[in-house]
């Protein structure tokens, strides 16, 4: 995996739900994953790729989970324990601050900003394939929570579906460590091209 | 979860690669699931839900991992570490006895024999979903192997594309016990509606 | 067909781009449409579809266009023709009377709001599936505009998806006639369970 | 259009259905197909099509209708119209002369042999998208059968997936002239991007 290298033409960044209710002091979510965030530097290596991948011209896409809306799930037949405990907690309320970007990872000018997803994968139910092949990606970086949900699904689908995918490990948290573990030591590997650190991958970008 | 119930008319079950290399002694990947396979009492589970779902009317799906073929993934710009190690090892050859159904669990007359994946969701690049649609299915019971990767990616698609899934912790094995915990302790709970042990899902099943 | 029912319980009404640019005078497409509108009786025919499956207890699915925002397209490799011209024409525009729903036909409370599709069908890059499936439909009506594009190429992916598809013929329109002909006289009898004229489709909706 | 240009690393040929039934004398299909086909010298332009385009580099893309098997179709809900046709014709059947491949266009080594498809859309249900991002193809040149049926939805599907569509009118044909017309004058300048002759599609090809 050392050498592994990125054709900025190809690659996109894929930033996993940048909400405020993970990422911020106050956000609901952020007491469970605190503990791991600070652990990795998550917030510190966040900001590092989001950086250096928009100074290398790599595309980003941000990859947003549906935000909680009245009624959200109310006439499903059979919501998944995740979303109905969204149900009760109204995580990522629409309109609300815990449902609005975290301010260092806000969309910028040029961006995509794909449709939201209502699970734990980011191609399902929305245009993120579609969005990647408008724009002649092959190869897809993806960071942000949870690593062995939202994170680990959406990775998994890329793979399914053809494309290339890199997995930084400090650059995403859960709940526990042994969630991280089981993310990146235990399925990461059977699926992953490519599992680096937020320097490694730094490194291995293409300069501007 | 103890409520679950199954109406016969809208369950399947999916058997998940039920091949001699996973499953019967001289199989390629045998020696490494026999540890965890043994402890849960793998087979004679399998043997058990086979049986008694067939008796209670519900419709099986056999869903299963590309057989191996000269050739396979030598074009592909990136296969994933699975399917790297697929190409060294053969496995699942088509033609040779590894590659076929284990004695016990052969498709049955009436059974529907899913396209085979590439990777590790049975819904990914088949037609799964069509046929269980085109079946009047809403519920999908998950058993075979590997516990972290074919089921758990099989039942994570299941729930994203709106269906009901049940996951049988002892009616699946691993390469380690840890494996077994990530799927049924750390992630199946988070998109699982039931996860179940073998002697609760057949007490659950309906009458014939 | 004339034996063709509907359970309310499985089945659902899917409307395709209800906006004032294809619906109303004044609207953009509007001039293009209305010949056919008019002869087949359009705005009285939506009408009165869409309070008989509402008097029959049928979920109402709302399937709407992409509606234009400024960027749009612009990045993309290859935009179809289509999206050219809503490109220059600003088709659907959001916060725009054009991209505002047609004053009878906007949702209702309890109808699904579907997420806007990209190009001609209603189910590519967004929930349309999961939705049916999370609320148990087997079965769906499609009607709106226009004929040719976004109904008929809806109504393919349904078939293809599993579910029995139903058209309307004197419930949607095109910009000529002779692609209303090749809607429902050459197509559609390829790929459709059944297409009604309004009439007939009411007479077959169940009682309350 | 006349600028259409097509880079060999990135462009495929999809060939739909190239089976006796179809294509040749004493076929199922082709006393239905064959006056369309020779007024558009169907079977020539397929040729040069294929002699073409592999002197040129471009990776060829089999796309098989399925082949029928007893049973098939039979436990479905609902089978398509096309389908339930299917059902007693017998049209493609495995194992026997009409399901086999044109002698002329059998696949070659290096060619990828897509997944049948149960429906009109060679993606639907197969691993034709996974396929082509594996082989790194942005572009598609969609020949065979039908013109308003596997083809135009398999073109569809392409374009609403993300690809770039060209459609050749003279290597393809239908039941009837109005088919192709409906194919090639009224929707297909709704999506494709070329809608090009055998002769400019060849003369548009890189050179070796």
């Amino acid at each position: 995996m050392s050498a592994q290298t990125y054709d900025k033409a190809r690659t996109a960044l894929l930033f996993i739900d940048p909400y405020n209710d993970f990422l911020a002091e106050g956000g609901k979510l952020w007491p469970r994953v605190k503990d791991v965030a600070n652990d990795v530097g998550l917030l510190d290596n966040l900001r590092a790729i989001n950086s250096a991948v928009r100074r290398a011209g790599i595309k980003v896409f941000i990859v947003p989970h549906r935000r909680w809306e009245p009624g959200d799930y109310e006439t499903w037949r059979h919501p998944s324990p995740s979303q109905q405990s969204i149900m009760k907690r109204h995580t990522f309320a629409r309109g609300e601050w815990g449902g609005d970007w975290h301010a260092d990872f806000a969309p910028q000018a040029g961006d995509i900003v794909v449709k939201e997803h209502w699970g734990s994968s980011g191609f399902a139910n929305t245009d993120l394939d579609m969005q990647l092949k408008q724009h002649g990606i092959s190869h897809v970086i993806i960071i942000g929570l949870l690593a062995n949900t939202c994170t680990e699904t959406t990775a998994k689908y890329a793979q399914e579906l053809g494309y290339h995918v890199t997995l930084v490990r400090d650059a995403t948290a859960a709940f526990s460590h042994e969630m991280m573990y089981a993310a990146h030591e235990l399925n990461g590997p059977t699926y992953a091209h490519a599992i680096l650190k937020t320097s490694d991958l730094i490194a291995a970008l293409p300069a501007a």
